[in-house]
């Protein structure tokens, strides 16, 4: 039984990983190296490396264990035909995520910037309005398992949470939920608006100057999810106008966001370069998911955790 | 029955109170007049502007209400020899002081220092290590009622929480609890260092150089308590020496910290001009201990919230 690596580990992650499971084969290099693919039975890889001719190679290959959330570049129709399982660590980026979005809203809330600011300068200086999150409402648009963790966490702040998603059906630690076509009723509820939206069709320039409109004056919108959900012009409009206290964006429409892009100059936006998910607990966390996933398809239980419909691409 | 504000709340606080207690004669000024004083029963103030003449023009008054949490700048004596009660707002500072101190620990977990430089220089920059706070070990020296507030956030955060005082007593959402002699153990085991300890002869330059080299290299050092815990010049030598990763400092020996101390220029330590505890809400918070007061009072009960000993100064 051998399992091959395409990224390696840390020495304090591979060597517990190697002593739980003496009997098999560990290979571990920082790039694929064709000529390992032969004989392995198993392939951990981010997911980046592999392409058609590689599934081949790997003939006697039954298990990819992806350590990314996204299957995008993998050769779906290849690893269909050879039959072979694919599981990944879906829900990985949940809590960095969600500790991302509160730095940002306690840093805006409790000045962070400002002292930041002050402490270059060499001024003490006291000048600054301090609110709080505490009794504040945040509305999660979107609210999948990031945004229920987002919840999660508000809640221990004593914030109320409304959610907004296309059923309009509860998520756990979303004190009240409603549907997508109920947003422009819901908007001035909240003083922090998140948008955790993937990119679909739907989901396209779904927020307009009119939404930002509706929303109150001291609101903090975060993008965490994916940047089209509104238009640039749109949001530069919006800050300019200072319609909302601010914006913090993880997520843009054209990444990196254009060096010459009006958002840079404004001094009510936060700029974060689609890095929130990052994490130096990343592969601690993908080994978590695959150990017991590895026990478990030893024992000949193929119903894995994050067990992939390759060719559907979830 | 007259009651005397020597501050003025919004009007959004001031009008609900007035409606509340339609008996009563308010009276709001933004500064003590002498001239108010003669037949008033309640003064509500911030406790910096009374002396002892002022004690005893106010003959009638019954019951100071003290919207701070300091009663260091008032008149003991004289108030005690006119048997007036004294209450004020203890405890009012947790939440947002609590909200600073997670605002920063996440701050500095999930790089923003770095956003926020990069985003300066119009730079689109992924180059940072970002960590989590969920996981990690906190200890908090002098847990009382702000520590444990702080351990409870921290808890949803997934930390372990240790606490460290005199006592060794156990604390709310203090995980386990030693007492301040074994703290040269204890500091090995957190990499979130938190001082709220007040300023006491006994807690004066506390903590040493060797206290710091016990701490993991990785450490954050929070001082939310009183700067005299550590001196200065220890301080710069720990951060010079880079035994730890980070301070954030909010109190300091001398303050405001003066202009040429060297604190100023090192990149390791983050320097919040002592506001920490300040908020939006505070007059909204003070008014809400007030209003249960004036309730209880109003029905002959003297058993007050924060009720104080005056001369005793807590």
């Amino acid at each position: 039984m051998k399992i091959y690596f395409t990224f390696e580990p840390r020495p304090d992650l591979k060597e517990p990983l190697i002593e739980e499971f003496p009997n098999i084969e560990f290979v571990f290099h920082s790039k694929l190296d064709e000529g390992q693919l032969k004989d392995i039975d198993v392939l951990v890889t981010y997911g980046e490396d592999l392409n058609e001719r590689r599934i081949e190679l790997a003939s006697n290959l039954k298990w990819i264990f992806v350590a990314s959330a996204g299957i995008e570049k993998m050769p779906h129709k290849a690893i269909h035909e050879c039959g072979i399982l694919v599981s990944n660590v879906r829900g990985i980026h949940k809590k960095p995520m969600a500790e991302s979005i509160l730095a940002h809203i306690l840093s805006l809330k409790r000045a962070l910037p400002f002292i930041y600011e002050n402490q270059q300068k060499g001024e003490w200086n006291k000048k600054a309005q301090l609110s709080e999150l505490n009794g504040s409402t945040a509305l999660i648009i979107g609210p999948g398992a990031i945004g229920s963790e987002i919840g999660r966490l508000l809640q221990a702040f004593e914030v109320y949470t409304i959610g907004c998603n296309r059923s309009g059906e509860e998520t756990p630690f979303i004190d009240e939920t409603y549907k997508i076509d109920e947003l422009m009723s819901v908007l001035p509820k909240a003083e922090i608006v998140i948008s955790m939206l993937p990119s679909t069709p739907e989901t396209r320039h779904l927020l307009t100057y009119d939404h930002f409109k509706q929303m109150r004056e001291d609101t903090i919108f975060l993008n965490f999810g994916r940047g089209d959900v509104v238009a640039t012009d749109v949001l530069v409009k919006v800050l300019e106008d200072k319609l909302i206290r601010h914006a913090v964006l993880d997520v843009f429409e054209i990444e990196p966001l254009p060096k010459d892009n009006k958002l840079w100059q404004l001094d009510n936006v936060t700029i974060s370069p689609h890095f929130s998910s990052h994490s130096s607990r990343y592969v601690e966390r993908s080994l978590d998911i695959f150990k017991p996933s590895l026990r478990k398809w030893l024992a000949g239980d193929d119903n894995l955790e994050n067990k992939m419909e390759i060719l559907r691409g979830y």
